[in-house]
Parts: structure tokens; sequence; C-alpha cells
């Protein structure tokens, strides 16, 4: 049996050093929030309560983690890390289990660690609080964690209070902490402000546990795992350590990255066995792409699902609502969007694809366009398989063209096309000889007489 | 007088920590297989034969290998290097001379490093093996080379048996070797598999030899050439390290990167003097660029020739079959395939050139396209020197535009079209006034009734 | 009171290593020539005198620096450096001041480091000379700085010269050197040219200070500042240094760059708060960037100022001449030159807008062209506020689309379009039933038939 779980996030610190309107704890990695990168990972241990402390910008927050079922309330004052864990007490009354205690600039713990640090709240021997600890490779100036020969923690040591012995300690403090609930609100009444700079410190809670005969513990992890984001270079930093991660995790479950430094993954990308990368390729949130598809160079993925043996890019761009079929294709300089190609179908170069479907095998002339928009409604268009739409073809939706038709290049079609028919909208060719000779001179002469 | 060569190269395992349908060795580094890479390494001294040994996935392997003049011989159970050395026995039957010991899965390895093996094999002390040898970062689990003070190999100790002492050794073997055919077979038949793993150990060729009262001797050579791949992670790091060999060569040789890194190049790119290079530029095979060509951001060549002072992209597309004249330009968001743009043509937007000839300072507007398939066949534009083609037109393969000869923007093009004629197909621009008002209110009306 | 300032920069070694018809110190960094960065860290000092030592490609370097107020003296043969500073000593006959020696390719030394040389010389020691110091990571041959306890520079020691303990000194001669007038052509003048390679060295002047008594001194600044470019290696080095500060610089004021390294800024690019860059964005010289604009992937931007809200991109092109008013928006596979979009104008894709003004709000269809030029001329089009140009229309320039007015779809506009009105140049659009199916059967047949 294990005890229900409840998270207090700190995210009252709206992050000057960012010089944003936007909140510190809303700006993305892999395109999500940072603090949802977080609420994700509490989540996944299916917690009783998520309580997220706000102040500055509450507003942005508060619409960004409540779809997620989080709770929040404000820290009017900002009183320090103690005082910021207090404003949750009354929010969490009525439960009964273990807290953590997180950050919502410090985004990118997993599961398992948090896991760690509950499961050893519950050792034998009973630790009053779990600290998560971590070895950066310049200690600088965070507290250090005194550790007893017997693992457990003794105390908290400030940088700025510590001796040059305890200084030489290398393992420090993310500041992350498990407590029981009946322990947590009970020490932290007992936290007081008579520091310089007269804030509640949450560390404080090891050296009360400690005056009642209650010790602490340390559950260790990786730097990266527990770096914090206060200005827009440690964001790009975080999330340039995001990306490695998960390029390594591609190539290991059996995609090829010819240029692993180029491409950009969503947090919720999903690639198949065999994909081929190249360089230089961005993906934005909601893709899902097949077995043997390969992406070619410079190409830009949102919200599409490419299935098996499909052939993107160079130079693609898929936009939400892009469904590529077994085998399709999709080349250069063509922009797809809420748009279905059924198997086998292609669209080679210089198109614009929106509010269609492709039948299979259908194949897309270069320069045409699905004319989807007329300023106030999208409207679909709709191409029926083994189509051939000629180059430089204009689609103005509402329209379908029939199974097998034909198109003719340069076409404006503003009519439905019956399957197996062929359409086209041509003023006849006409010649004027000697016309273009008779222009020329008439620009040189006018070009002369400059 | 030299010897004659022959090559073995061990390409028997698949490699199953790829994850791929593709065999390992297939896998491409710089755009070609790296087994080709070190078959073309091999080719560079002339040898009478290359022996390839295939397992798992052979029928790829032989189809890949044949076309180079390289044979296969099977090894149908995986026993060890030595064993699986010892597959090319029968078909090196009737060789006499000095073989090389490969692997397909080292593919870098240098001609002149190849050559300095066999050269060290000749040397008057005339080692019985020559062993190649590197000094790696991190020697890990590497078999470490135990070399005398003459500097003669007196044994290869795997890491696991080796000693502290032995250990301490940063000398490490690559597994490459040089052999005389005699000695290799007949100290082949030698090795057994009394061992723990019970497989025949090719590096056991070393302690036989010196059974025999023969010495071995090393050659050196840099960790980078000898780096091995069993995993894509390890792939993308070969082809990085090829990619920086390969930058820093063309920037010596007088081409300006702006920004290395984002530069890729294939294995056979040829790079002309004062060629500017901008950020993120992709060339695939076959591509051939003249001096003073700038290359702008953005650009993806394959199967092109570029000729002097040519200006290309950004977002230029070169496909196989380009042939950029001198000083022609290919501008942004512009496909070529199968064509040929003669001497200061121009073709600056949004076209595609499919199948076609360029004439000599012919301007091709932006929005052109080539219509060049009509489902079933591919058929020819061509366009006369010094001709200007109307944005938006598509010319209907298979047409001829005259010298000269101008095409009215929005046309298509059916016809043959005369030299220093005009040519149009234009319905009669027609006005109606004040129907977007009308439309806007119904529109408007509309929505607001939704 | 501060002294007049002079600038020597030393020109006139073409580099033989850079392999290039382009003068060693006229390859861009950030888009802009080395020796123009350099002359813009000496205007910030607002000299009296700017004066350049040039060799051969002299042209070259003139034409360059002219247009800066720059003047050129002329070093015909190379004999030293202290040489090539007497070259200037007739131009400077009339000068008396503080002279700041400079090499063309060092070029990223900065005015606060040449002010504190400066301001070094006027100090109450009254320094005969004050040299530049750096340490760099690898001392390697530079010539080391013997400083004495007091913090004076005793003397300048070669390599070659130099005993292994004065080798063991970190503080390296970057060349740099402040002298004031008087005392520079006065010591220069007794430099003497008896050493192995025959030249006159600018080293010496330390040394003949001391002879006469006099005192000199070292101001030390970071290695990057004085990195000198031999090799379009060392140059693509110098341009990633300064790139991965340039960045750094925009984060640290409210830029966000989600891959920093992947993007490429210009000597001169201006950039708002809360902009947002994704990967892959090249920015040439004369970009101004308004608050709250997002900038998607694979843009490339030269010449244009961007409003507040914009959104440009992905894969949108912004030539010289652009202006994007308020939240107005450049989609993918758009390019625009000489181009006005007023505030809330959208170019969503594949369009080519060159010469023109986009009135407010109006809404460029999806393969819109500007026929701006006709062969001979370029020739504008106005587009009215409000109006809606439909899918794949040509607007043949000279012409004007009033406000509100609509191009239907695939129209060729050669008149001018009234406000409100609908215009169009179609076809009617015909049918032809069955004959796509008999088309087919007869491909097929010739098919079969090959």
């Amino acid at each position: 049996m294990t005890s229900p779980i409840a998270a207090i996030i700190l995210a009252a610190g709206k992050g000057t050093r960012m010089k944003s309107d936007t909140h510190k704890v809303l700006h993305p990695i892999a395109g999500r929030p940072m603090l949802l990168h977080l609420i994700d990972s509490v989540a996944a241990l299916d917690p009783a309560r998520t309580v997220v402390v706000v102040g500055a910008g509450r507003e942005q927050v508060e619409a960004a983690v409540r779809p997620l079922g989080a709770e929040t309330v404000e820290q009017a004052e900002q009183l320090g890390t103690g005082h910021a864990v207090l404003q949750a007490e009354a929010a969490l009354a009525d439960f009964t289990g273990d807290v953590l205690i997180l950050y919502g600039d410090v985004p990118l713990v997993t599961a398992e660690t948090l896991r760690r640090m509950l499961d050893r709240l519950h050792m034998p021997d009973m630790p009053a609080t779990v600290v998560l600890g971590f070895r950066p490779a310049d200690p600088g100036a965070y507290g250090r964690l005194m550790v007893d020969a017997d693992g457990s923690l003794r105390r908290i040591v400030e940088f700025k209070d510590a001796t040059p012995q305890e200084r030489a300690e290398t393992l420090c403090n993310s500041g992350l902490m498990a407590v029981r609930s009946a322990d947590l609100f009970r020490l932290l009444a007992r936290v007081t402000n008579t520091n310089a700079a007269g804030e509640y410190y949450l560390v404080d809670l090891v050296q009360l546990a400690a005056e009642d005969g209650r010790t602490s513990a340390v559950v260790e992890t990786d730097a990266g795992e527990v770096s914090g984001v206060n200005s827009r270079g440690e964001l790009a930093a975080l999330e340039a350590e995001w990306q490695r991660a998960r390029r390594a995790r591609a190539m290991a479950e059996g995609v090829s990255l010819v240029a692993p430094d180029t491409v950009w993954f969503a947090h919720d990308t999903v690639l198949g066995r065999d994909v081929t990368i190249e360089p230089n390729v961005v993906f934005g949130p909601k893709v899902e792409v097949g077995d043997r598809v390969t992406i070619h160079a410079f190409s830009h993925l949102q919200g599409a699902k490419v299935s098996t043996g499909a052939d993107i890019g160079p130079y693609a761009r898929l936009r939400p609502g892009t469904v590529i079929g077994e085998g399709a294709r999709v080349g250069n300089f063509v922009e797809t969007k809420n748009a279905v190609l059924e198997a086998g179908a292609k669209a080679n170069h210089l198109t614009y694809l929106g509010d269609a479907r492709i039948g299979a095998r259908a194949n897309i002339g270069a320069g045409t366009i699905t004319c989807n928009y007329n300023g106030y409604l999208k409207q679909r268009t709709e191409i029926g398989a083994g189509a051939f739409i000629g180059s430089n073809s204009a689609l103005v939706a509402p329209v379908r063209i029939g199974d097998g038709a034909i198109v003719a290049a340069g076409t404006v079609v503003t009519q439905d096309v019956e399957a197996d028919a062929l359409s086209l909208t041509r003023a006849p060719q006409t010649a004027k000889p000697g016309w273009a000779r008779k222009f020329r001179e008439v620009m040189q002469a006018r070009k002369a007489a400059k």
C-alpha cells in the first residue's frame, strides 16, 4: 500500500531576468511550457493533489495549469521558500499523505526520481524529510548537504555560512524535497525569519526535524535533471539538454539522424523504426511518424501523422491536421494543412493543400493551390483517387474532383469535375510574331534615352 | 616490386543494435554505404582480390559490393573473427601475396594507413603479422598491444585477461591486420576455440607466429580512423567526424564556410576556389561546384554541376541532372531536375524546371512551371536564349520557346513559340464594380446569423 | 582633456593561406568585412586620423575603407611590422597625440579595450608604450611579456629566443600597441633589421624605450578578443566566436532562441523584447525586429524592418526594402523585396511580392506573383487596404488594386482594379467527359507497346 501523494510546485517568481511578459515557468521546452513538463512528471505518480503556488503573473499560470487539473494558491508576498510552501497549507488541510515540494523552474526532474524520493521516505529508518541532492561540475554557491557516515543527512549548510571544509563537500542541495504532510506543516510553523534576508527558508526543516530527534535522508540524481531556469540562456541550455537526450533515444530505438544536432523534436514526437531524418528538421507538437519514413532536409512538421514508407521533403511543411498515407510523397516547397493524402498520393512541388482530401495515388502538379479561404470561410476540396491535377491549377473550394479525372495545367476549377473527365479553363494560345523584338527595341531605346 | 594484395573484409554481423532492416555495413556515411567507403580505400591500392565475408543479410551486401568488383564468401555460423577469415581460404586458394584483414563496420581507415601496414610487412625484420594500433582517449576494454623495447609486438592481451600493469598500456588493438597469404591460412589452421566463448580469435595469430619464432609488428594510427559502428549513435558520430574533416579540407583549399558545422558534404563533393557557402547547405552525391560560386543558406544540391560565378539559393534545390552555366542564377524556392541553365540564365523564384534546357540569359519569371509529366511520360521543354517567361506560366512539354521570345504572365504554353514572338493565353480582364462590397456584406451577415 | 587619437592599421599582407582573390582583411565576419569591424571600433573613439597600411591588393582595401573616412599609405615591400608602421610617418607628420597600432586581421578588439590602452598611456608613470597582452589556452609560440614586480613591462621575448623559464610565462604579446606619436617615430627610427629575418620589428620599441630610461606597460584582455585570421578555418572560428557572443547578448536582452547555435546574426541586427526565434534563422545585414515578433524556422532576413507582433516564416525570405507592419504575417515560401506590408496584412504561402505596397489587412492568396520586372524596368504594384487577392494571381506592374477589391483566383491583372470591385480573367470551365479514361488507355497501350 502506498500513501496518497500531493505535489506543491513553487511558481510565484515571475523571473525578471527573462525580460519577458510571459511568466518564466510558461516559457517552453520542446514546445511545451516548462511547468507542464513538471506537472506531467508528477501526473505519472497519480497524485491526489497538485498545488501550484502562484504570485506575479498568476492569471497566466492559472490558465495554463487548470486544464491539467492542478489547483493554485497565491503567495501575495515573496517571503522565502518556507513561506511559499505554507501558502498551500489551507488547500491541503484535509490531505494526509506524502508531499513533494517542487519548483516550476526546475522542470526536468523525472517521475522515476520523484518515486525514489517517496520510496526513501518510507524506508525503515523513516526519515522526516528526503532531500534531492546532486553533484554539479562546479558546486559554486549551492548549499551543501552534510551527510553522516550512516548516510543520513545531518544538515544543509548555505554556501555563505559554510567553512572551507564544508565547501569541499560536492553534494549539493537541489531544493526538492519529500515530506509527510503531517510533518510538513507542523515543522513549517516553527520556521522563523530571523536571518539576514528576513525570509522563511524551507531548508530549515532538516534542522527542525533533527531537533525533534528525527533523521533526514538524501536521494541523489544527475545534475542535468535539476538544472533551473532563470534566464533565456539557461532556458536554451535546458532545451539543448532535453534535445540531446531525445535524439539519443531516437537513435537507440532505430532512427537514423544524419546530423543529430540539427534535428529538433517536440515533447510528444513519436517515431517508427528505420525512419531516416536528414539534417535540419524541426518537429512541432503532435507529430507521429511511421516505419521506414524518410524526412529530408529542411522539413517542418507539426500536428501531422505520417504513415509507413512515406517520403517527406526536403522543404516540406506539414501543418496541423495533416495525414500522409502509406508511401505517399510530399516534396519541396509544399505546405499541407488539415489535409489527408491517401496511400501513394504525390504532391511533389510548390503546392498548398489546405482543408483537402487527396485520393490514393492522385498526382498533384507543381504550383497547385487549393483555394480554401474566401476571406470569411474555410471550405473543402476533395480530389478523387488516381486524379491528375495539372500544374499551376487553382481549385476553388468547395469543389470535388472525381476519381481518375484530369485537370489541365493552369485551370481554375470552380465547378465539380466528374470522374474520368478532363476539365480545363483555357483561352486559346495566340502568337504575335516579332512582338518581342519590337518590345526590346522600344525598351532599349527608352533606356538609352535616359 | 610490390606483392599482389588481397583484402578480406568481415561483414557477417548484421548489427542488431542498429535496429534496422538494412544491414549495418550498408548504412551510409556522407551519402555512401560505409562498406563502400572501405572498399574505395582498398581500391586505391589496386588489389588483386577483395573478398567480403557475409552472413546475415548477405543478399543486401552482395548487391552493394558486386558492382565494385568485390566477391563474397559466406560465414554461415558466427564462430569468431578467425573463423570468419578462414571462410575466404578457398576463394583465395590461388592467390599469393599480402592480405589485409578489415572490418566493414570500421570504414574510415585510409589507403595511406593500409599502405603503411603493407610496407611494414616487407621491412627487413619481415614480421609475420602487422597489427594496426591506436591510442583512444579512453582505452576502456580494448585489447592491449604489448610491445617490446625493439618495437616488435610481443602479444595482444584481451582486456579481461590483462593484469593492472598491462591495462595501463594505452596502445590498443584495432583488429586490422596485414599478413602474407602463405602465413595467414597456415597459422589460422592452428587457431583453436578452447576459450570461454568457444570462438576462433584472429588475435591468436600473433601468439602462434611467436611460437614459430616469427615476430609481429605494430603500425599506429589515429583513433578516429579506426572508430567502429555498432549503433546509430556511433554512425552519427562517424558521420560527424567525416564531415568535420571534410569541412576543414574545404576551408584549407579556399572555400569560405560561414558556419562550418551546418554544411553537410557528400563523399564525392567537388568544390572550386573562392566558393562561399552560407549556413545550412546540404550536398547530396555527385555535386561539382566551380570557382567563385556562392551557395546561399538553406540550399540542397544533388547530382548537379554548377559553373564558375553562378549564384545559388537561398532555398534552391538542385536535383540530379542539373547543369548551371557560368554566372547563371537559381533563386529561392526553385527546383531544378535534369535541367540545363545556360550561361547567365536566371530563375529567381518559385519555379520548377524539370527536363528542360534554358538558353543563355533567358529569364524565367516567378511561378513558372515546366509541366514535364503527364502521368505517364516525362517530356522536354526547350527555352531559347534570351527568352523571357512571364510569371505563373505553365509550359506543357514537349514544347519549344524560341530565342528571344516572350511568354506573357499567366500563359499556358501548349504550342511552340517562334523566336522573337509574344505568346499568350488570356481571357479579357473583366470588372464587376461593387461586387466585392456586396460579397462582404453577404458573408458578414451569414457569419452574424450563426 | 584627452589627447587626439590616430590609428595605424596594418593590412599589407594579402593572406595567401586564405587561397582567395579577396584580400584577407576584406573577408566578412557577421556579414561585414573584418577590417571594417576594426575601423568601427576605432571610430567609437572619435579618432583624428585612421591610416591603413596597404600592400598587395591595395585597390580592394582602399575601395572598402575610403567610404569610412580612413586613408591609406602603401608599404611596397614587406620588411616587418616596424617598417609597416613607419610608412604612416609622412601621413601623420602634422599629427600630435596618441597612436594605436592595430592589425586588420585582428578585427574584434573592442573600443573599450582600446580606450583602456590609451588611458594607461596617461597614467602617472607615463609609460612610453602600452602593449596589449593576453593569456591564450596554449601560449605556444607567441612572444612572452616579461613583467616586473611593479607591473611594468620589462621586455618582450620572442618565443624562439626564450629560455624555458621565460616560456613558462603565460602572458603573451598580441602585437597591439599604444604609443605617443612623438615617441613612436623617434623610436622607430632606431629600430634595425639586424636579425635572422632581416626585418624591422615593432616589438623593439619596448627595448629602445627602456634604453632611454622609459618604462612600458601592459593592458590585458581576453584571448578571444585578439584572435587573428590567417586561414578560412580561423575566419570561421572568429565568426563562431562573434555569433556566440551575439546570441548570448540577445538572450540576456529578452530574446528567446530555441536553438542558439543555429541562429546567425549580422553585425547590425536589432532585436526587440520577447522576440522568439526558432531554429535555423539567418540574418543578413540591416534587419530591425520589433517587440513580440516570432520568426519561425528556416527564415532568411536581410534589409528588413519587422514591426511589433508580426509573424514571420517558416521559410520566409525577406529581402532588402521589406517593411512588415504591426501584426502582419509572412508565411512559408514567401519572398518579399522592396515591399511594404501594412498592419495586419497577410501573405501566407508561395508568393513573391516585389516593389509593392500591400495595404492594411489585405490578404494575398497562395501563389500570388507581383510581375515587377519586364526584362528592362522594375515597376510597382499597389494593393489597397482590405483587398483580397485570389490564389495563383499574377499582378502585372505597374498596376493598382483598390481598397477592398477582390481579385479572383488565377487572374492576370493588367489593368487597375477599382475599390470594392471584383476583377477576373477567366475562360469558362469546360468538361470533356470520359476524356481522362481514354487518355489513360492510350498511354497505357503506348507503354505496353514499348
